[in-house]
């Protein structure tokens, strides 16, 4: 048993020690996580930007990443998507007994591998252990503080008649990428998740001073739920084209097969923005020398009509709308 | 099925919006909170504190609280335990599908009393739903931040020998409380957690001027691994007196009972201090002021010999060394 997660490793005795010594705080070192005071302690001035996010992602590994990638990317994009450089993270374990510490060695070392990238410090910590069958293998928590700086109010709300709508990249990898390990399907073009950190890319776009009014990763209820929120949070009307939309090849037919719709489907390396008209080339062109922005396209506007909807032009030339997600598409996608 | 949790809460779609709006936002209510950006933005100045917990109790209600309150003392505590102001919380759940949704109501509403108590304000959250068999009902992350004033320097690597070990009140009354509830165990007296947000006590003892070097609230491991925690960070020996250690005298006879020393069993709403000899009296008379601090009392003292070792005169006046917890006591306490 002694290659496996036991419920003593969460008692907060010698084991749990031991084992955030050992396989946590060497791996994710830094002098503030170091200290193992009940709170991380550090200076920090300006407009703070704080989120969270608990990830439940199943299976934990997958083509392209792990669950513990997911929580550095995932929270690391939430804190980039109010312009905030993401400076540091909490990471929170619940671990389902009988967990082989291989696996969470592995995870450890996804995680400082995405901390490192992201130019992030995991700060603080908390690790609960469950007994077996109480939950399935491990689900993390990050959390996340940054730094907005001067200048800059990025919010759901702020979407203006006449904005471009931008996505970064091709929709729905994530989704099928977790989809087809789940359920064991095998493509022909493997698909792997586009999950990424991107907040060196909003940093560049925010450095072209291009009026950016909404930024927002498209995770859970994928383009189609971000672009209702931004319609209903902004009181405006959103318009996107179906043959701008870039969807990966391998994906498309995934989704056909499977009946998923990729507007639907969760991303975790792409971002939606909503920019001032006259500005969405420069930003487009800051986007599309960044690695996670090669695709980068605008796929639509804003506009006055239709407020608190999103209405999709198909290939076919007709105009149908977008509602948000009802009912469950995909459980446990992140 | 309507009054249960489904999958599609979790999906990112319209019945988690429903959710989030009906059941959290208009409960946990603040502008912060109401923007559902992707990140919390606020103005902070100055040294900062950020800690996480994730709360897998189990039962979920147990007397004198439940998950919801646990979540909130329990980060909030940590918070002031580096003499931090709390200020404010995230707040991240993760739902086995299938949970009442009465009960998860009933769990918002204790998160608000504690944080209208406490005076910290939920700011941003995330919901997971988890199929039925891969969670137990519920688990809860909350992360926090707060202001650590000018001057204060709260570790615990500060105690230095001749300093004195102070506890807030009597030990292991939240973890007989869960276990009560858990086994169906009846207690002649009833014995109900002491699950507490202890912030206001500690700006109270903060405000004496006095010279506190270390805090920290004894939880999972109890006093007996706080104190080992204390003396391996500071290098120090720590004596403590058995007979000044206070213990409710039906954890006592729990305890003895069921084979459980009262030194390892959890609390939630106690702090050790580790105090200057000249202001101990100061700090002490503070604590008792405080509702949560009557029964504060002195139990022992920092010493230079057997560094890193906590010894305990007992009863019977032998001395016997008190080991950090091997093994599992107590799993899901907290």
């Amino acid at each position: 048993m002694a290659d496996r997660i036991l419920l003593a490793h969460g008692s907060g005795g010698k084991l749990m020690h031991d084992l955030i010594k050992k396989s946590f705080v060497s791996t994710l070192s830094n002098p503030i996580l170091e200290k193992l005071d009940d709170s991380a302690v550090f200076d920090l001035n300006g407009r703070l930007a704080f989120t969270t996010d608990s990830y439940v992602v199943s299976p934990i590994f997958f083509p392209g990443g792990d669950i513990g990638k997911l929580a550095v990317c995932g929270t690391v994009n939430d804190l980039s998507m109010t312009g905030a450089t993401p400076l540091y993270l909490s990471l929170s374990f619940i671990i389902e007994e009988g967990l082989l510490l291989a696996d969470l060695e592995k995870i450890v070392n996804s995680i400082s591998e995405a901390a490192t990238e992201a130019g992030v410090k995991i700060v603080t910590g908390d690790t609960k252990v469950v007994n077996k069958g109480s939950a399935d293998r491990l689900f993390i928590n990050t959390s996340g503080v940054g730094v907005v700086p001067h200048g800059i109010d990025i919010s759901g709300a702020n979407a203006r008649p006449g904005d471009k709508v931008i996505v970064s990249g091709t929709l729905g990898d994530h989704g099928m990428a977790v989809l087809s390990q789940r359920e064991g399907i095998r493509f022909q073009v493997p698909v792997p998740s586009d999950c990424a950190p991107l907040n060196k890319m909003v940093a560049e776009m925010l450095a072209t001073g291009a009026e950016i009014h909404c930024l927002r990763d498209p995770t859970r209820g994928g383009l189609a739920t971000t672009l209702n929120e931004f319609a209903q949070q902004s009181r405006v009307g959103i318009r996107i084209d179906e043959l701008s939309i870039p969807v990966n090849p391998a994906v498309l037919g995934a989704c056909e097969l499977l009946g998923f719709d990729p507007l639907y489907v969760a991303n975790e390396g792409k971002l939606v923005a909503v920019v001032a008209p006259d500005d969405a080339d420069r930003v487009l062109a800051a986007m599309r020398k960044n690695h996670y922005g090669q695709k980068a396209v605008i796929i639509g506007e804003v506009v006055g009509e239709h407020p608190r909807r999103v209405v999709l032009k198909t290939r076919l030339g007709a105009s149908r709308i977008v509602d948000v997600l009802v009912g469950e598409l995909l459980p446990r996608i992140c």
